[in-house]
């Protein structure tokens, strides 16, 4: 390893000179509102001067039929950067209709660092595909990186990096800055013959330094930090955030460098932790494509909607309990929905506050109990605020004191128990490693909604019946 | 501005050597559950190891009151960092509870790029306070940048950067590349005599040049990229995430150049638009205190409580239109939460995708048609699933095959109704620049409730009555 790794890959990164960029939401504009020709034309012009990561927006802001016909104009070039930066399930899309020939392509311009990424969503049988039209050594890498499973930055680490040995001098490191250009290449690693990883040099340092006899050990910069190949992606990410580095060595359980991690590649993982959290909200998942084909999406997300539907039944059964009240008064079916509502969105405030200070470390079990107690405070005033809103405006509806009194309290009460349920949920969600994105809003839902029935309905069986 | 800006402030980030940092959770953790001197203690200890950024993030897990006392223990030098990495909200709560002396201290290590950030959330007369501490020269800087709005990125443009005139050589870039240690720096910016930018040169080409008289100009890069000053934040991120740069030069309309945009500031603005959409999805803002004073929190809190019970009432009142079939058949009142339910999840996944596609500028005129036929024939297919299945059970649980029939068709109806809306609500609150993740998912959620009520009460009147 003591020497720069995949020298040809980077040199053609070298010459990225491009046109100033329009808006990518113009260009989406511009080409979904054109057809057929008008489209193809528009398209190939778009090509000569975009950037792969807007073509790949591009393409996957196209419905399927269309895309695929405006895929085949993309130069064969260019396809393998262009599918890299698509997600996984447009991708996948794309792949699959490709005839064999032009996969096989496809595959031999692909690196080992490519086809992990790519493995994640692809079906064994194609992984295989690729990996036949890889080389030996291109294939030992893939193996090598695929000891580390999705979660673990091992895996996709950047296998391109400067490494030198202990003994190096300056001249060799100011000629290895010169000739390789990397993205986000700062540093420059050291290592022993066993590609231990030994120390950093700072590229700062090595054009600094008059000397060029100077051995690279003297300019070693202690305390440089490391991450671990078995961190989890957003770990690694934030590493490099709270850092003022560029990129920082990955290093294996046994100490050798295995790769670097760059603030480009945090970026892309910060962007996909949070379009995964947005999308978790849903049910849903950071790979789906904006054009699923029908049946695809409707399979998966008849998942959610099946598990919401027990909570729904749930909320039902509670209802069910009280059908002797509900004959008599109308009136509580008109304005149940009200009581769950408002605990519902009290609750999900406290909730997605916890969601975000859970996404940046900043909660644990010491400082639960004072969020619960800053919560319930809130809770309570709110409470006390719109239980007297919305009795007053209840009980003058129905002309009914008794009703005001009765969805007051419950509003009350269900606003207090969503403020703890919102601080709870997802704490406990945290100790059985569930995330509280995915799964926090139904259970905090179904919780609001049992309890808001139970209260209304059975104060109302207290003082009705 | 031929010259390097603030070189002493640059100078600082020079050594930034740290020990490998460990999990901030595990260090919030320890702290939270510490108290009095024994989290003193503690916070000393951790205060001369970490970064910034880390103890920004400890300190905004504490409750108000420890909070305060940890922050009295930050070191004089470090707190204007500190601060310029905490959250607005809890950084306003810190320099409010500061006495007169130790706010004039701080305000006097303030660069106006720092008050800038701060005075977006700062009452007036504390950022008259702080420009009082400042010269001259720093306060007419302060109002350029004061000109830009808090959606332009020319507010908050870095303002450290390398720039030189045209005929200048190669040994000088060097020079000027050797001397200063800027953070993301990979560019000289060519400027005329009124700082009108003219090009960049790249300091891997400076390095690579042998001739050290060559004039830069020879090394400018042709159709570099640049970013108008006032682009929109995330437009300015994804300028530089979707090139291959590590930072773009900002210019204003005159094309005079008037700061710079490097991908580490793109990371965090990502982040925070992020964090903003998560926050906004329950009315809340990314600058919320996670203790916020209990009063504070309440009021902010109790206005998206009252917009969620006006449409509340929407449902109430759509139900009390059929309070005569409600009386009649009291399992309609047990079954009408699963109608409003299925709906609002189904409508839900459909903005979710939406909201996710828009921010990624995806979504525009000319594919909603198509979106909308493909979310409608997603929504068909799960509203036929769930139609029977949900009217099986109904029927079957009030052994009445009508209510099995009138749930069903009410299901199927709202569903497909929730898939439109689900690609309607979106692009039209986008068409009056309102933000789809704040109040899409509220007027969804009134949208399908008070069709769901609908459908299901009025079919239930025509069947039963």
């Amino acid at each position: 390893m003591n020497d720069v790794k995949n020298e040809l890959n980077s040199e053609d990164e070298i010459d990225t000179s491009s046109q100033p960029q329009a808006d990518v939401s113009q260009v989406v504009h511009l080409l979904t509102e054109a057809e057929g020709d008008e489209q193809a034309e528009m398209f190939s012009e778009i090509l000569t001067e975009a950037e792969p990561g807007t073509i790949a927006l591009l393409l996957e802001s196209l419905p399927l039929d269309e895309r695929y016909e405006r895929w085949q104009q993309v130069d064969v070039g260019e396809r393998v950067d262009v599918l890299n930066l698509m997600r996984a399930d447009p991708r996948l899309g794309i792949v699959k209709k490709m005839p064999d020939e032009e996969l096989d392509l496809l595959f031999s311009q692909l690196s080992p660092e490519d086809l992990i990424e790519w493995s994640d969503s692809l079906p064994d049988n194609i992984t295989d595909r690729a990996l036949a039209q890889m080389g030996e050594r291109q294939r030992k890498h893939f193996e090598l990186y695929d000891q580390y499973s999705e979660n673990e930055i091992g895996r996709y680490a950047d296998h391109q990096m400067l490494a030198l040995s202990l003994t190096s001098t300056v001249a060799q490191g100011q000629r290895f800055f010169r000739r390789i250009d990397l993205d986000c290449n700062d540093h420059l690693f050291l290592v022993d013959s066993n590609d231990k990883y030994l120390g950093t040099v700072r590229r700062y340092d090595v054009f600094k330094t008059a000397d060029l006899d100077t051995q690279l050990q003297v300019l070693k910069w202690e305390d440089s930090r490391v991450i671990s190949a078995d961190s989890s992606l957003i770990e690694a990410a934030e590493a490099i955030e709270h850092s003022r580095e560029l990129e920082l060595p990955v290093v294996d359980e046994d100490g050798i460098l295995i790769g670097r991690m760059t603030l480009r590649t945090a970026t892309a993982l910060v962007r996909e932790h949070y379009e995964a959290q947005l999308m978790a909200t849903a049910g849903m998942d950071e790979h789906d494509d904006l054009f699923a084909p029908i049946v695809v999406g409707a399979k998966r997300r008849a998942v959610w909607l099946g598990i919401n539907l027990l909570t729904a039944f749930l909320a039902s059964a509670t209802i069910g309990l009280f059908e002797n009240v509900l004959s008599q008064v109308v009136a509580l079916a008109v304005l149940m929905p009200i009581v769950a509502s408002m605990g519902g969105i009290a609750g999900s405030q406290s909730l997605t506050l916890m969601i975000r200070g859970m996404a940046m470390g900043q909660i644990s079990a010491g400082n639960v109990m004072s969020l619960m107690k800053n919560e319930l405070g809130i809770g309570a005033l709110n409470g006390m605020l719109w239980s007297v809103v919305i009795g007053i405006i209840a009980g003058w509806w129905f002309n009914d004191t008794i009703m005001g009194i009765v969805i007051g309290c419950a509003i009350l009460i269900n606003m207090a128990v969503a403020a703890i349920a919102g601080v709870m949920v997802p704490m406990i969600l945290q100790r059985f490693n569930q995330d509280a994105a995915l799964s926090g809003s139904v259970i905090l839902t179904t919780v609001t909604d049992v309890v808001g029935f139970f209260t209304f309905l059975g104060l109302a069986t207290i003082l009705y019946l």
